[in-house]
């Protein structure tokens, strides 16, 4: 294998990959990348065991040289070393080649690697994902729904099944849940030629947030291809496989109220900065939660005390109120994530009692649900 | 006490402050802030023992009214919840009021907090400073005679005194020195009005090194008062005390060659570069050593090696070389570290033989010094 390439566009391949390697794998060649050389172009592979992410470098792109192939091939290099060293080569033109054996020398300017690689046939063949359920999606979309569910799945194992988010097909359109069974968000949207077979997978939280990373902010499409045990996302040049949890999801169409006995229109950041500057207070104790009440129509109070510490209070003015006067408690934690989701908007509050879940929604729009359960403190 | 005070500005002065508290303290008190308001403005300290930094807010600047003190008086505040508290308020008006008791309210738009405080009176007194040795320098010259130096010292308890600058009186000028008795950084200045009586002391180098982010990037005098066991640096609105390092600082003016068997010149840039190419081989043997060698006139060349990993050489232009042909060994770390305080410039280095230390100097300029031992490799 003998090739050169600009560095840069190398260092923009290697970033993508980098984000599949951990330095804590069973497999030992996984803590490595494998490069191929082709006349097309050149392939790097990184991988986890959990996520795995291929990214391919053209060989001529839009009419320029980013890549001369000499000699096809292909070898494994240490991630970490590889990257640092590619990042700081003195030229942005490098010359990789695999000269004796598995001896790889790297040549940038008068600096000269010489790196011991490993045998590119003993790196793990890659899932073979057929295109049975596939649909897609601008990749902009796919962030934004990653963005609005991820957060809210379990930090813990105890049921591993809720560290993962539930993508399922319902009438036609793709459903995102998310819960750690105290909150809950859920995400509705209808992609473009969704499969006319039900699907119903749970993806792992860490894979979708790994995936948001590289994912580009624009309206490329990205096409989900769903399949056993595994899901791909494809763009252009990168494909990104994911292993799925196994187990049944839970059913939580039931948890969301449908009647409410008080609502509220609220301005989402102006509620989202009083319960931050409430939960300063609350942190202290260490159960950061916030007390909210209706008041006569005049708005809603947030406070939250804390004996050895303080107490702070603060009225917040409300664009509607209906229903009855509420007093309810919740984690300032949850109520922020769950606003920062809906994002700046107006947002609809509905609650059906001090006890019970209560939900937001932005005002304009349907798709995005926020659940959250209140604490007893009245 | 009661005043009202634009945010910002509380802001500002608070982020000084903050850099002398530590969560980890001997007096529960000194997790707080003191707070002192009258008719001149507001006073902020915030201490560690080690460190106090005092900032004063004038009442009135350049004739806009900063704060309006109604009633004067003093209290201590916990920091780290207050300093939150005020980055987050809702608007730049702040009304700080003790109220009741030792009962303080802060309110900002509809946000109203209420901390309780601890009683000022029982906050330990400012050490006392006589103006006996002072002396002043700008503030820019000072940052860089602390980043020049600071980063030599030992970060080992083993010799106390090795983890702090000596900073002493030398020929009318000002010499500054840190060294972990593997690498030496000195630099020589002349302030404006040195005292007559000669100095020396031993200054903590952490100290040094929250003084460099508090002190402005620009000419503004720095005046530096030294007394028996504290040394205070005064600039317009700010007073940094810090204890001084008890012990006698060794002897190391014969540690510094006088002359040299092999002598170069090159750009410290391109070697800082190379240097840190190299290491990235040599720092997963954890040994952190690359290989010098000079290359019969026509450069420098720098390797290393990592038997599991790989190697690398590279060859560096030099602009100069005089004296004995050269093979030595040493830690990259030391010599970036050295490198990047020089910065950027034309370095002359100078050898006296692979076993002994070897210096690098600027060349426009002889008051910077650094001194590096070598390795025994080859």
């Amino acid at each position: 294998m003998k090739f050169e390439i600009m560095r840069d566009r190398l260092l923009d391949g290697l970033s993508d990959v980098m984000k599949a390697i951990s330095q804590k794998v069973a497999i030992p060649i996984l803590t490595g990348i494998k490069i191929e050389a082709n006349e097309k172009g050149i392939t790097m592979t990184g991988s986890d065991s959990d996520i795995t992410i291929c990214t391919f470098i053209p060989a001529e792109e839009n009419g320029e040289q980013i890549i001369h192939v000499f000699e096809k091939g292909s070898i494994v290099l240490q991630a970490k070393v590889f990257s640092e060293i590619v990042r700081k080569l003195p030229t942005n033109d490098v010359t990789i080649e695999v000269a004796s054996g598995l001896q790889t020398q790297i040549t940038s300017g008068k600096s000269d690697f010489h790196l011991i690689g490993s045998d590119a046939e003993d790196y793990p063949i890659l899932p073979e994902v057929k295109d049975e359920y596939s649909f897609s999606m601008p990749s902009d979309l796919m962030k934004s729904i990653i963005r609005e569910t991820v957060f809210a799945v379990s930090q813990q194992e105890t049921r591993p099944i809720l560290t993962g988010v539930h993508w399922e097909s319902k009438d036609g359109g793709l459903s995102c849940i998310a819960t750690d069974s105290h909150r809950l968000a859920r995400r509705l949207t209808v992609p473009e030629n969704m499969p006319e077979i039900p699907f119903s997978v749970v993806i792992p939280g860490k894979s979708l947030q790994e995936l948001n990373k590289i994912l580009p902010d624009n309206t490329e499409i990205v096409n989900i291809v769903i399949a056993d045990q595994q899901i791909l996302f494809k763009t252009r040049n990168v494909l990104f496989y994911s292993r799925l949890l196994e187990g049944n999801y839970p059913d939580t169409s039931r948890l969301i109220p449908a009647e409410y006995k008080t609502s509220l229109i609220v301005n989402g950041r102006l509620l989202l900065q009083a319960i931050d500057r409430a939960s300063l207070l609350a942190r202290e104790e260490r159960n950061n939660i916030v007390r909210f009440s209706t008041n006569e129509g005049k708005g809603i109070e947030i406070s939250s005390n804390s004996p050895e510490v303080g107490k702070v209070e603060e009225l917040v003015e409300t664009i509607e109120v209906s229903g009855e006067e509420l007093k309810i408690s919740f984690s300032a934690k949850y109520m922020m994530d769950a606003l920062k989701a809906i994002d700046g908007q107006d947002i609809a509050v509905h609650f059906t009692g001090a006890m019970r879940p209560f939900i937001l929604k932005s005002v304009e729009d349907d798709s995005i649900l926020q659940l959250i359960l209140p604490v007893r403190t009245y």
